[in-house]
């Protein structure tokens, strides 16, 4: 059974233009993050771009990361579409891959509210053959998971954990102490990178750190800090965390960690700045700022 | 050249089930509309539940409502979509067809600011071959206009109108005023409908509004009184239209306009409750309150 | 009866030290108000900084503006406080003086809801011996009006008008109508004063303008090109309204209003620019900005 | 030295009428905390009513009590008023009673941000001659403290803690890392009750929780357990305070919390439920309610 603990990116997607996929790119990233120690990838999340790519290159990247990780590591993707039944065939073309679960938001135009979403998760995972995570992301999809929806998470055959990243600790140590309760295995990951830390210490079973594309080793570390309990490590790599998330402050104008991370990782070679509409790189003083950070991030060690 | 003026309703999708069209209540529906007085139609917009809809449908639909409205009002077609290229492919798709102008909303997963949205209208603009009504919906797409947009559209060819949803009747009115100080025919029409007489007399050239779907002449009858300075008359149906917007507060848990809409014409027997998901039919104790504001609404004139 | 329409600022509180009151600038502005036609003046409200004042400082206040108003104008006089009974005794103080009518916002530590407001403001009204008009003032109090309230206090002796500075337009007409439907003199005073025009263009009374005390003729002649339906005139004034505004806009960190407004009247040498703490004057760059604004405005018409 | 550690409740203010201390019934409040094992007591605060109160009874209230206090308990002070001279007439009159330390919020009806705060701050530490307590209230204050204000309090002699009512985990931990990383004994104390078992675990110093009126010893437990870290306890004392919790759920239209613990506590016969305007006690259904919620707690263990 598919083992969900640890540092599991967020992949950023290379481009060479919004619609094309930078398949060198895809390959030395995936082996970089392979190496700096990561214990799964999530393909087409918020931080790889999903909702502004065409359907076609959503599925030339699972094929493309797939063949190249190639059961090293497991690989969740992202099907979350604001149409039922685009999410549905996004999710039967990804069955065709290598693929270990399927994560699912909110539809993200219309907010509901009560019953429907549950209704929705169970007409989609009727219609999927892959188990699937649950991914709370209140700013993108207006609609904030409340404990109901984590019980009932936890009843459900077929959902195997949940992300969240709303943000709110009390919500994220609930969550935790339902799925401790359950007496099932019900990984939760945290999103937001800073509280990586924190989330363990509370019940966390792993995060979805963006920054893990730019230092894996960095979020695999405080990973391991924080199962061993050891605040003094935990504290110096905070430090570092912290420094790293200047990143995502850099760039105005939204997209900003995206947008930061790709600038940080064209700077160490690992990829091109270029996102999909309707964002830009950033502009050149707001690169420079970003480069300095990264060189204050100690380029050796990263 | 295209005249934007008066009522033109943002239609609901009649369905079958949410990947079939109901054709048969489409032509009823239009006809209604039509023999209602409305100046024109806005098909797939957020009443349309353009978002949850397959392009497939969308496509079919534009295809089916083109054919019965056969040129007798203007046609405009909802085109966003989360990726560009799917965006420029729903246009492609609708250029097909007799339409006459897209609407555009900004891109509704991530928010951008500043001059990145601007370039991306200018690169819809350049890929399409139809005018573009560009559509504030910041409750949606959580980006809200400025005046500086409104100025750059009032100067970029190919833009034609603004359809507002905001709410915000200082900013229409400021619009409005540099519209007119433009020296250029550039009609901006209020999304919500309690605001439709006001917007009028504000400068305002029409209403997208929802609630003719159910009642098109009430809404021909305010534009025509608002035209004409006729307070005592605007009073009068202000109250029927708030009386209408009533049946947008019974339904909970998201969805209401178009779950509250769909409900009535179910009554009315002009379309099915069908929504797509994740929403669902208001329950039977909402559909009673529904039905009966639409009694209350005066079954003989509407 | 007490008269309230057109305009009637809500004075700045001249101050030579947190705790003194600037009785020389007191007269000269208030002299320079009245000169510049104004209809009444408000004060203790939130330009004033009420809250900010100790309860012996807003007495000499209401002591040395009444005599030096002598009966030209009406007087208002906010009187509200988070405790009760420190809001009836600021009442019972101010009952001494020549005021026409008290101000009263909803007590601002702890919001309320629903009926608790109402039976608050009959509370207040038992016990006081002057008329009283409400003040919906969110940003600060929490509590936004219904049109419950506007109900309620339409059908309430003792309460004349209402002041509305939530800067919701819809709220603000719909009132309006309350009004005028209820056959009362019952005036409704636009609080943001960029929407004094429109405001009275959908029946408001009048305005509680912070900038007439920098420059009161061009809210007075504002006032009657509206009521005059000038539409020219008003876009004029409202260029000049706005490029006021931005005063409003230079001071950062709080409190921008009345510390551009007395930044403003230093430079104008109608008052020093000193403020009540927690605020301080604006740094000597902000402070240069403020004079060029007003160095736009035109010194000369000012 | 002062030693602020474990549970300090927010004292609610025992009343006869608005206007009138409950002598009797603070007698036997205090003394069933201070039974109930309490490490201190804070008057004045927001659960306390202090903002509703004349500052008169606020007064008598710390006269009353630290005449029943006789010193056994560390008694804290809410002195915050939005007038700067009004807070420091209320720390000079406390300071005449055996008053350990001062609570201090941002003035709550301006906003302020960045450096005015603490300069404002620094004037009430040179004209108090007791330690002061920052408290962070953004609900009611509209300002939120950040990480900077928090290194200024530990750098500011005359500042001995802070009390944390933001419910962001996140701040607060990072406040209590701050803190531990400065050398200095710095007390950080959680707000929102049913974070103090997680913020224990996290570096805070205790908990002023308001539910400390009604069962004392349930939260000097929960301290006692998170100190030991005996999760298992946590888990079990956890589900109490939640259920406890819910008494703040019932009461509508504000002022929740006190009005809850009122009247929680009037069935316990421990005060009337009598609260200041604009509050009145929750309605019969409600109050039966809140009964039956006690009744759930188990009154023995009460």
């Amino acid at each position: 059974m598919l083992k969900l603990q640890g540092i599991i990116p967020p992949m950023i997607t290379p481009l060479t233009d919004q619609d094309r996929l930078d398949l060198a790119s895809l390959e030395s990233l995936l082996e970089y993050m392979i190496d700096g120690g990561i214990h799964g990838v999530f393909l087409l999340g918020t931080t790889g771009e999903a909702p502004s790519l065409t359907h076609e290159l959503r599925k030339q990247l699972i094929d493309a990361a797939t063949k190249i990780i190639a059961g090293r590591i497991p690989v969740l993707v992202g099907i979350s579409d604001t149409s039922f039944t685009e999410t549905i065939q996004l999710a039967k073309t990804a069955e065709k891959y290598p693929v270990d679960a399927f994560v699912l938001t909110h539809p993200y135009y219309f907010p509901s509210y009560g019953p429907q979403f549950r209704q929705y998760v169970d007409h989609v995972l009727d219609a999927v053959s892959l188990p699937v995570i649950l991914y709370n992301m209140p700013e993108n999809t207006k609609v904030k998971f409340d404990l109901d929806l984590v019980r009932y998470a936890l009843d459900r055959d077929g959902i195997i954990g949940m992300k969240d990243s709303s943000g709110d600790l009390d919500f994220f140590w609930r969550s935790c102490e339902l799925a401790a309760a359950s007496g099932k295995e019900f990984p939760i990951l945290m999103g937001p990178e800073h509280l990586l830390g924190t989330s363990i210490r509370l019940g966390g079973s792993g995060g979805v750190s963006g920054g893990a594309n730019l230092w894996p080793s960095l979020f695999v570390r405080m990973f391991e800090a924080a199962k061993g309990n050891d605040l003094a490590k935990m504290r110096d790599l905070q430090k570092k965390i912290d420094l790293l998330g200047k990143i995502y402050r850099v760039a105005e104008n939204g997209g900003r960690v995206f947008r930061g991370l790709k600038c940080a990782l064209k700077y160490r070679a690992l990829c091109s700045g270029i996102t999909a509409q309707p964002f830009t790189e950033p502009d050149p003083a707001e690169q420079k700022r970003i480069f300095q950070i990264v060189d204050e991030l100690n380029p050796v060690k990263l």
